[in-house]
């Protein structure tokens, strides 16, 4: 199954078969202090930065959120869209759990962008859904419901089917336009956390052929080498049906891991792209 | 079910829910002209630094092959076993193809070794079983017969389950002391490659539930960026059930992405080894 996101001039198909999709992370002001207080001033140059280095690492679609407090997220998403897509022809994630800031940025958008995210409680579902339908995006469902994150894998793909069945159901959006996330938890957290998002993972493959995909900096979230957890964690995911991240496409380490993921596994098929990025890139150090 | 190997004075128990096994294949002169040469004049120094580089780098057991072409093989192990022996604790990994080495070998090591390696062929199960039945030591059997690597991941199990059979049933040798290996081809030799490798694990831990090794650098042989292909395979291959894997313990970034993976899959519980291990070296550069 094929999701495809559009920017103004450029085509992006997600799904089995296709290079893993990176989508940049970047663009959000939690836990970025100083960027955080240049939003507040509406000071968007640091997003020019981001839009760079995550160009140059590799993303194929950037993810955008500008949830800071005490800002005007709305006015933020629109003038970030709009410098975004005057920077590059990626497609966009728009990311924000307030249905008006994700109506002013979808209109302000040029293309078919992805909306990130609805969960499953059906206030939300009225809420995102009708935004999604109306501008001919994709979104992506987390299947949680009322704050509660299901430690089973079952009960996230009971809630996936929930979304599944609104959104296609009630709201006419198309199965192909619903990424699942399967939930990445950090792995300090607890014992078997990964283990349930790996499984999550195959049980969604399994059941809906859907394309997923996960903020994958969270499994190493609070831990040291926070990248070469990531470089581990992503390729078990994508082993098990996993088709896309958002993830940190500044780090040549965790992107090297995705693309020998594309390779090992044929979305690469005779290597041409592993090469041709391993002479275009500075020799790994290690 | 756990595999124990032991040098003179230690012990390692190789299984699921302990730390995948590390074992360093540096010791071998395939592809080393220089080691090569020394070791045709029977000079063993490099050995002494290949120890001492991949137990710094994490190995916790050493494969020795010293299968140098016009050298005296049979000697030249027996020599190798002693002073590994002398210069570190970790259990060996005895690797020849003759039986006559792996006999000497044997004899002159002190506690129990893997043996690698046998395949399926009635008399090359019948020249090493007997070994390693005597010796007490545990074993690599190579699903492959005839020279022949099977494409199929159901013929590696069949095979595998040929080798299982004989080794309990006519030489009395412990299930938990046969390591099968599934095979591992190079990605850049032909599509599905390691998808077969993958499959063929998941079968083996279904099927019999054995430890398993393989020859991880195979997979990235002929291709730029050889560690980062390593560092993303063993992962996924270890979510399969793989338990060990003869491997280049002196890359950093190999070494790390299985203990990502030990962290993430929980052979290390609350991360402990991890962050001792991050804290205690270098800070990696990416």
């Amino acid at each position: 199954m094929d999701t495809v996101l559009r920017s103004a001039a450029a085509e992006l198909v997600i799904g089995p078969g296709h290079p893993f999709c990176i989508i940049g992370e970047r663009i959000n002001p939690t836990g970025r202090r100083i960027f955080l207080e240049q939003l507040r001033r509406g000071d968007l140059s640091g997003i020019e930065v981001d839009v760079a280095q995550q160009v140059a690492g590799g993303a194929m679609a950037l993810d955008v959120n500008m949830g800071a407090p005490l800002a005007d997220e709305t006015g933020l998403m629109v003038s970030a869209v709009r410098l975004i897509q005057a920077a590059c022809d990626l497609p966009l994630c728009l990311d924000s759990p307030v249905a008006a800031v994700l109506e002013a940025g979808l209109a302000a958008y040029e293309g078919k962008a992805l909306v990130n995210s609805v969960t499953a409680e059906d206030w939300r579902l009225d809420a995102i859904l009708p935004l999604v339908r109306r501008h001919g995006a994709a979104v992506v469902a987390l299947p949680v419901e009322e704050e509660e994150i299901p430690a089973e894998p079952a009960r996230r793909v009971e809630l996936a089917r929930k979304i599944i069945d609104v959104a296609t159901g009630r709201y006419g959006i198309a199965v192909e336009d619903i990424m699942i996330d399967p939930l990445a938890m950090p792995a300090g957290a607890g014992a078997g956390h990964a283990g349930r998002t790996l499984e999550t993972i195959a049980l969604l493959r399994a059941e809906f052929g859907v394309n997923m995909t996960l903020g994958a900096s969270n499994v190493s979230f609070g831990m040291p080498g926070r990248a070469a957890i990531c470089a581990a964690f992503l390729p078990m995911a994508i082993r098990e049906g996993l088709t896309s991240a958002i993830m940190d496409a500044r780090s040549p380490q965790v992107v090297r891991s995705v693309k020998a993921a594309d390779l090992l596994l044929n979305s690469d098929p005779r290597g041409a792209a592993w090469i041709a990025a391993h002479h275009a890139q500075p020799r790994p150090v290690i």
